[in-house]
């Protein structure tokens, strides 16, 4: 190993750069005309991509490595980890500026890129697709009820559903995000420099390097019924689009209607698949509103001690004082996943979320009925969530007035 | 704004650095000898540490000043946000070595750096502790089953459960971390830079700064019972310790013991609440393995596809194929929050991974009794990755031998 530590800013005498013969062009139609992406740490001069893989893992990678575990420059052995379903290639994948944050080609760089990889190169999978069999208490007690019905198939009688499920890791082309947004690449690029505090800085240094793989959680996919009749225009689709919140997904906390809605939308996306359509939950990691767990706490225990007590009103205000913000989702990017899949219509769109909505409405994806998470499984500490975010404009057959709003409505915080 | 862009891979002109006022005493005895860490992205100058606050959720940070939504100099609002409970101090916060990777302080910035952030100073939590409720739906099947019983105040008869909870977001002192990895400090900076494909040129230009927030996922913790009974030798302390696993965390997927386990863990934390000790879950965000879920279900297909089906004798083989390591977790960091809550002795370890206990016992914390999963709660499925844990050193009171290893357990990818 060579004693010379060579920083990034700029390219490596001798390197190629993204110029030469592995230069990207994001958007073509074929994996061979886009060429690969590649983010080796192992040979950095092959690199054409700001950033690494696996994301903030590679911190994790790093230990390993000092540690003496790993090899610095290991390669994964990609024998028998293919898709276990086809996803694509649809139209979309080429059509300008419908896929910014994510690569449509990521689960099927062992294939398409077979011979480079075998010449040595090193190019990673971002996208893993899997088969599961998932077990949820919710989906039990939906049975015992009669609101389910087991088939033998997709929901067996004990329970357990059959899944697709699969990985997503971003990939964001920095111009065409910029263009989403509305604002310059250049602008786009130094603030991503500048509120990380300097991580990666070709962002800034090396424009010429267009392709990002930010070091942020991706998504994962749930696919209820045959993932193969996506993309055909008579297929329908149920969808439940969830941003991870840990606290109610996992521990059940009786804050929000985090896990109700999930367990909610699953029950919907399991009917599509018994009638012939397709279920799909996206479960995004955006702890928080994309604030992260620490600032979501600090906010609950404002919300909780503020004077008049935890109520609608002032649900936003508690936010925006610790954060600055309402809420850092950015749903803009959120529609690329549909045209990875090829999907331009959702037939039952299990969300109420006015800035889901709207993201794909702007996206041209049509969404023919929205479906509220039924009254009966919203916790009673919930409903100042709910009340306020029906007040901004949530979907629902009933808007709460400012005298509603004021009511306090959640429990102290020592309760 | 100005127009000037500066690179972070030097000290800035005019920039008191590290060494001048702010300079971080790691260990010291109290929050002003040891000294504020600042990771402000509004005020460069100011900063003494290597990246900044909410991880990789900075990202998100960055597209919402870049779409105009957030002002780049927010300072937030700490009103009404500090802890709902008090944790510590406890002397093992300024006890040499025991705590690296998290700040003891974290929790308590907005009052003991009360005079500095009125002054003006961007210092932020890195620790958030609140109080919720909730409910898990085996909780309510164990209420049912008769193996917990509610009391009316800890646990509810609908299964309600009252808990303090905290977020913690790492906080790496390097010299430490390299010395708990027995390691250079000079190796670990250049391994968490190299990996990282670059994140940082801090971490090699600049060695004056010795605090990293690296932009990996942190820990929940929750609390059954009195926390401030914690750090007296007489408290009885039941532990889960569970590092994070979506699939079966929030979906159930049958191929691991995860959410199983974590359920009967809170139920060992219950009953020890119940018994007037205090019980504590941590939930590591270490997805995979600290490996990232695109790895995990590259693996999962390699798995079911090998020649001779999914078997105990191959599990790990096949992780290593992929990643180059069986695990990514290193547990050896995984002690400081046990001496960050002043615990010396944990009387109910649900856990049977050795690497757990092992990193425990290394660091001085006594495991009293460990708490096996009880068999019925493992999932046909998983029973290949039971019995390839078993067979390599997990805490079991029967090990599988050869001939059952090589036994193809688990599903077929396509089943």
């Amino acid at each position: 190993m060579s004693a010379h530590i060579v920083l990034t800013s700029h390219p490596a005498r001798g390197a190629t750069g993204a110029n030469a013969s592995h230069a990207v062009h994001w958007g073509a139609e074929t994996a061979q005309a886009r060429g690969p992406l590649v983010a080796s740490v192992a040979n950095p001069a092959t690199r054409n991509v700001i950033g690494t893989h696996a994301g903030a893992y590679s911190v994790y990678r790093a230990l390993a490595v000092a540690s003496g575990q790993l090899q610095r420059d290991h390669k994964p052995d990609l024998t028998d980890t293919t898709p276990a379903e086809a996803i694509g290639p649809h139209p979309q994948w080429a059509e300008p500026g419908k896929i910014v944050s994510l690569d449509p080609w990521g689960h099927l760089v062992a294939s398409e890129f077979k011979a480079q990889i075998a010449e040595g190169m090193d190019i990673r999978p971002t996208i893993a697709i899997t088969k599961a069999h998932i077990n949820m208490p919710e989906l039990v007690g939906a049975i015992a009820a009669g609101r389910l019905h087991p088939d033998g198939d997709i929901l067996q009688a004990n329970g357990d559903v059959k899944v697709t499920k699969a990985a997503v890791d971003p990939v964001w082309h920095l111009p065409g995000l910029a263009e989403r947004f509305g604002i310059k690449e250049s602008q786009l690029r130094r603030h991503l420099f500048e509120q990380t505090a300097g991580m990666f800085p070709e962002l800034v240094t090396r424009p010429d390097l267009k392709v990002f793989l930010p070091p942020i959680g991706g998504m994962t996919l749930y696919f209820f019924g045959d993932v193969t009749k996506l993309g055909r225009p008579e297929t329908k689709v149920a969808c439940r689009l969830h941003d991870e919140c840990n606290g109610s997904d996992v521990f059940g906390s009786d804050i929000c209607t985090c896990r109700p809605y999930l367990a909610h939308g699953i029950e919907v996306c399991i009917e599509m698949a018994q009638q012939g359509g397709v279920g799909l939950v996206i479960y995004n990691r955006k702890e928080g509103r994309a604030l992260g767990e620490v600032t979501k706490f600090l906010v609950y225990n404002a919300r909780k001690r503020q004077v008049g007590g935890d109520r609608a009103e002032t649900y936003f205000t508690r936010t925006e004082c610790v954060a600055g913000v309402q809420d850092m989702r950015f749903q803009e990017l959120m529609p690329d996943v549909f045209h990875w899949l090829g999907i331009t219509r959702i037939d039952r769109w299990a969300s109420m979320s006015n800035m889901k909505h709207g993201a794909l409405v702007e996206q041209g994806i049509e969404v023919v009925e929205r479906v509220p998470i039924p009254e009966e499984l919203i916790p009673a500490d919930a409903s100042v969530e709910m009340d306020a975010k029906k007040a901004a404009g949530y979907f629902s057959t009933y808007t709460p007035d400012a005298s509603e709003l004021a009511v306090a409505k959640g429990r102290g915080l020592m309760e």
